[in-house]
């Protein structure tokens, strides 16, 4: 059996490997890609963001457990844009997650920058196909929540979760406004902390200033967990049950993986013009700019003339 | 007479409003950039970096007034990426830099998010080139050390001043370390604070490390700076000065700026073909992956090849 039939029949060692060559751009991922293309578009893809230290992935690790005891597959990606290698918080994150290591409904896998030729957000796309096309019934992107790269990973979720924790400072407090925007599931964890209902009432003044700013907006359930001793992880599943149901009644579920499909799309289309806009800058070409014969505005203009096709 | 002419000789107003067309992609802008070219290439532009709070604005305005006492001409370009809209610390800069107000040979600017279609680092290439061709002797520009962004900002530089002040946190500790890879003069600011010794310690063995690794790198003066009192910056101005000897000794002087003409240039094309390929990307184009007929990919490869010219 060849890798995509594999793959479609859920076999881990051929996801990982179809995930390996898209990463690496290898012409063999795009064909296996192409190939269980049409399995995608059924899991209900969850994105995990939260600041450092919010207990993420102890809290991705309980809904494991949580949709396991449900009889359910679930996929996860641990995504950290700033490991430039697949290190630190992520290696122990997987240490962490290994009590489900022997499970075959579970799959986990982490991503840092190095590897991923062309970008995170591209690889979590495509990373995430294949987790479809594996038939899981869950797939969920954890990540840190910062930068622009990860707003566009986490725009790829039928379902955003905010994971905060009580007292955290105001740098963070920012992060979270930002991200409250996106945010259809919100949860304090460590929530048996001081500081908790500061917290609560906080986010509840924040998700109700939201409401009313955005009257037709579905109300954001606000969840208390405690993902060390595994307090919250049925109603956390509970919830993206029922923001999936609820996608599921409107359309929203199937409009939502068409977009993602377009967002990755359109992320693939600017990678490979910009390669291409390389490839034809070389040196040679440069040389009138760099020896400031013409102004670079000037040099720029001709330099795309010529790589796009004129008007037809 | 015209606005590029007026710019030539020195005119405050028409290079305010060269940067602003600039700023607006206004044809208008392009125009008087390609007239004003050939005048461009000679002022010693300057890049000042740092973390917030290391009084960099404050050293900026000791600067200009050594500059001044001199008898030459500054420009400052002020950015702050992080804000959406030019306020908060870069009005406050502004305000600080206000004794330089009525001096014809100060020309300061201050640069946010707002304004700048398609990239703070672009809009600032631009104006720089612009304040070159108003014939200034030195451009300064003022950025706060975070982020990708900026640090294609300061590789716009001659001369790159990196400023740091006792007793900064760990995190900071981690972009000063990367910052000190492009540093040509190092800066300990706030030098009479507790902690100097210590901050001073640890950056000379940084940089001793730094020249043990680059053999044949140029010594990196370090200085100690007490901005608020106009303390050192008339050091900080040798030191500017006798990098600047250097670069034009070498012919590295030349080099620089036409790689910095070279980078512009490559920016410019950048957006030029991302725009190009938005405009084709229309929901219509679009359609077929978002209803899942296609796959990204293969959708991706046919919209950048009707974008691209064939082989010719």
């Amino acid at each position: 059996m060849d890798v995509a039939a594999q793959l479609l029949a859920g076999d881990v060692a051929a996801g990982a490997r179809a995930i390996r060559w898209l990463d690496d751009q290898d012409p063999r991922g795009l064909e296996v890609l192409r190939r269980v293309y049409g399995a995608t578009g059924r899991a209900h893809v969850v994105g995990i963001t939260g600041p450092p230290g919010a207990g993420k992935s102890t809290l991705v690790d309980t809904l494991i457990a949580a949709v396991r005891a449900g009889g359910r597959t679930v996929a996860v990606l641990a995504i950290d844009p700033t490991s430039p290698f697949t290190g630190g918080a992520i290696l122990g994150d997987r240490l962490r997650m290994s009590r489900h290591a022997t499970d075959p409904g579970v799959f986990v896998r982490s991503m840092g920058t190095r590897g991923t030729h062309g970008g995170l957000a591209r690889a979590a796309y495509d990373a995430c196909l294949v987790l479809d096309a594996m038939g899981y019934d869950l797939v969920i992107v954890e990540t840190v929540g910062v930068g622009q790269e990860e707003m566009e990973i986490v725009a790829l979720a039928h379902t955003t979760v905010i994971v905060t924790v009580p007292g955290l400072g105001d740098e963070v407090q920012a992060v979270k406004a930002g991200l409250l925007e996106t945010g259809d599931v919100l949860v304090i964890n460590k929530a048996d902390r001081d500081g908790f209902e500061q917290t609560r009432r906080h986010l509840e003044l924040m998700l109700h200033l939201r409401e009313n700013a955005v009257p037709q907006s579905r109300k954001v359930p606000l969840l208390r967990t405690v993902a060390s001793r595994g307090e919250g992880a049925d109603e956390l599943l509970q919830a993206l049950d029922t923001h999936a149901g609820q996608l599921k009644a409107t359309g929203e579920f199937q409009g939502k993986a068409g977009r993602r499909a377009e967002q990755h799309c359109l992320m693939l289309a600017r990678a490979l013009v910009l390669r291409e806009l390389q490839v034809t800058s070389t040196a040679q070409r440069l040389a009138p700019v760099r020896e400031r014969r013409i102004d670079p505005y000037a040099a720029a203009q001709e330099i795309v003339a010529d790589l796009l096709r004129g008007p037809r």
